[in-house]
């Protein structure tokens, strides 16, 4: 009984991990459909370089969407079952990254034009609420409140503890971005651009630990 | 022998929610296609303030998927295998699921305008079909009559009652918010936005079982 | 390291699977995009009603989608690994599932109008293509020239020559359907609707043999 | 411990794989999109026939993509263990990857008319950005300096050295198909399409070894 309902779990939790990286791909795949081939333009090579918003806004969502996905793939290397509020908060990930193709849209098209204040914000927006949703779904999971645990590992475990760390820096980082887009919204996406950048480069815990 | 068609059900089983996951995954994120970037907006933050209906129905019909994603998802920890008609019924669900993006781009585009009655019914009536759908998916995979049982539990095991009693709820509860539609339809949508919040809440059996 | 072959050979199949099933699931999924909501209609319901062919087509193409789903899912339990020539006949398949959603709007927007026997033609010959494609697949994999054979039983194993059996029929009868198309093309649709719930009806040996 | 290292490094490649299959699957699905239906046109077939551009871009496309998944299939039969910076080069593979829809939609819309030349180059270019993506994933794979290794065979075995050969010609061979672009774009096509056919025949050591 004890083991069967184990692999139960562990199977919810596959089915979880496999569904979220269904939207993860979905999502950053989608981005796509936000470059717009231009109608009928004569000079097509200066049309293209004069939708510039366009790509940076792709490049930053496609670097923003993949780091989050890793985020998640190692947040699931710890977590070993999960429980139905883990489902509600992981499903408020979901929504923020499912949603992020329009605010990259908004940005795409009014970067550069009067609006661009109010697209930069969302789109700066959408990642805080994001990084918001990373830090709810790993503190409910690595809560010493949870009985049985849902972590693989002490709820102390230093592994735990680097990844609170790090926690901290996502939403204070990016609500400095959706600050500064109120006055400059090209610095905020070069700041969204470099915190994917940034985020890329791995932790003390997995050079010391790997 | 036995054995080896043990494992080809239960790899058929894994292949029909994996097919699921992928339509319930695309369906949830191909909402967001549904949120249209104003044409050069003067004032974008009026503009995007004055589509809330496309943000509300967005938010509804995203919750709901989500919802009935976890429905699935739930119902197959208690499936161990499938047969034909099985899989035809779950065929009529994912219709119904993966034509929800349709639905929700109505209401978006049609409420508080001429129309709304008819887009917030169609709505609900998809909705109201889905509910069925799970009905007739559950009340076949559960029958006494199937031999041998597709259950990995008796069929009349606690959990099998409480999702008994808890799916005679679906149905009704979009129907009401269906024939609601016709008189108010902000409030119907309202009604399913709060539909998908109530269904969040875990049910009796789970509190008490896990 | 027969076994880490063997055990490689599965990985592969398995992944050949997940992709495949990835390829059906987007593709039933976006049928949904060619439902279009109609701009600022005064008669919502009318409209929509004129809409008909839309409805059909989706239809026509989700039941087909699905029951090819389900043949594809048949084929696999029953094939143990691929090689490079299957791989490649798969992808042929794939290429006809992943392009239904254009002949499907095609029939969507033409018929009723001038240019639906062009578009019903190509919807059905899209068909054509694709149970073409599995017979080739199907063939390829269940002929006893394979050294050693990608099938888990022997190429004259009862359920391999009963699947021979319903695979004659497939592509004449789309063939017909197709044929059709020039003369009354709303007869060429109805046949194929009629032709995916035929399909649907499971065949004998799968009734006898389980 | 060691073995539970070496579970959780499985599962993250696997995670790994089916992440980029999703990624895969969607982007060569999505390319149906670019098959644009014609509004209202009075002799469908003639105008079907007239959009030709898009049906050779859809197909060397499609069969590109199709290549490029079985690829990373191979590769990854043959990686055990993912490391950070494989990830990271990973995600750049899948950015070219997701990308091609969008070129190839430039190019079915400006093949014949002004801007091909670019349209073309853009093309090409995204698939020497692919060519080079998979080399450079492949060389940190299978470089002596990784240890552990990431490898389930040596860095020298013949599998490996063969791979090696079959990537030098990737990268050189789409490159003159994209200088080619700036001359004569037709054939430029063309040679893609041709290539794409080329890797589907398969490699000695496959031929050898199986």
């Amino acid at each position: 009984m004890e083991s069967a309902r184990e692999e139960r779990e562990e199977k919810e939790t596959a089915r979880l991990e496999a569904f979220s990286d269904g939207v993860f791909a979905i999502a950053i795949t989608l981005l796509v459909l936000e470059l717009k081939v231009p109608a009928g333009s004569a000079s097509l090579g200066r049309t293209l370089a004069s939708e510039w918003p366009s790509f940076a806004a792709y490049l930053t969502s496609f670097a923003t969407i993949g780091i989050m996905w890793l985020n998640h793939h190692r947040l699931f290397t710890l977590i070993r079952r999960v429980d139905h509020w883990l489902l509600v908060l992981n499903g408020l990930l979901l929504l923020g990254v499912s949603v992020v193709p329009f605010p990259t849209e908004l940005v795409a098209q009014y970067l550069g034009h009067p609006g661009e204040v109010t697209a930069t914000a969302v789109y700066g927006g959408s990642f805080v609420f994001i990084a918001l949703g990373f830090n709810g779904l790993w503190r409910y999971a690595s809560s010493r409140d949870r009985h049985p645990p849902l972590l693989r590992v002490p709820h102390d475990a230093p592994e735990v503890l680097a990844i609170h760390d790090q926690y901290r820096v996502g939403p204070i980082a990016y609500l400095v971005a959706f600050v500064v887009a109120f006055w400059w919204p090209n610095v905020s996406i070069a700041m969204m651009l470099a915190l994917a950048v940034f985020f890329l480069i791995p932790a003390k815990v997995k050079s010391a630990g790997s």
